[in-house]
């Protein structure tokens, strides 16, 4: 069993199937040493998570759904490069948030995905980061996230 | 006559002029082997395709302006790479659809756009891609597609 | 002192402090030659730059905080590389104007970023671009702005 493996069944955290594109294009693309994860939206195995934050989804909810994306994430570097050890550094994610106009917290939701991140790779986990509120997400998913990563 | 543009030719596809930008920037950057093209809004030769999805207008409309986006992203990476036969792959499209806030069909007006890089470029056209409803646009377009390309 | 840090103080540029992240991410990444900026919002020396382009703040206004995005880009570049003269390119900037829906001169307002990256680094500072107009931003920021750059 891989190191990080380890560490993910020490912290109880199973991965999620890898959420299969509903349209003409791929979960990821490799060149070099960096892969590119498509946008994961908060597709959890109780369903979507749903709605607006600032119009009915309280922040808590919110960050739940921003770690949800990054474990679906996650689960898309596992299919990509098969043992998480292969992963030199979380490069950037960026983070979409579902919310009304009048929404300023876009940055603690998104931080349930970066904690994530910092939970299972560590150092290798810290990332650079760009959080922004949007108008809609498909489906009226609360939050979607994207990544960027260096492999082995 | 190159591979891809003997396709392109079958296709019946033209491409447009590459669009300048309006400002201070240039419409692509290469790093290495990796081409960085700036977002490309929905103008094509009849005009700007305006408008808000959700907002008067379809999603077929919306399909249509997300295909002239992607046109135009094709038209400057062969003003970059001057032989489209040197595209690698398309490694990811970021789309942004300009939309109401309780528009949830955001994957299938970007599809006009993803359909196209695999109509052209085959297999080396199945890219990543992340999708978001935006408040607004440059212009107002209804659509707005960035891209990044490996090239040989 | 190097060409670049010499021409900012000609120009009369002093670097703000590089922003610390308020969460579980970091400002910036390296990979090979690739740095990766997080998005930097309009927060300067007096205090944040705040509410949406189309309700209350100007194009005048929008451009200055589109300028001190690009003023704390460059701080977190130096911050990364030490000597601005290890920049070889402004690859990319991804420019998200806080606006309301009706706003259609997002390009003009990221302008502010894009003329200071051009007078500060030269040729070396036409970037690609991709601008949007989004619902939200955190803090209510008018403008973020996040980069990409090749560095030797």
């Amino acid at each position: 069993m891989s190191s990080v493996a380890k560490h993910l069944a020490d912290l109880g955290i199973v991965l999620p199937v890898p959420v299969a594109p509903i349209a003409n294009y791929v979960p990821f693309v490799r060149t070099g040493h960096v892969l590119t994860i498509s946008g994961q939206i908060s597709l959890g195995a109780d369903g979507l998570m749903a709605g607006k934050l600032g119009g009915g989804v309280s922040i808590e909810d919110g960050q739940k759904a921003a770690r949800q994306c990054a474990l679906n994430v996650i689960a898309q570097i596992q299919a990509a490069v098969g043992n998480l050890d292969n992963v030199v550094r979380i490069v950037r994610l960026g983070g979409f948030i579902n919310c009304t106009p009048d929404f300023v917290d876009a940055p603690k939701v998104m931080n349930g995905a970066s904690d994530l991140m910092v939970e299972v790779f560590g150092d290798k986990g810290r990332h650079a980061r760009s959080t922004i509120g949007v108008a809609a997400l498909p489906a009226n998913a609360s939050v979607e996230v994207e990544a960027t990563v260096e492999i082995a």
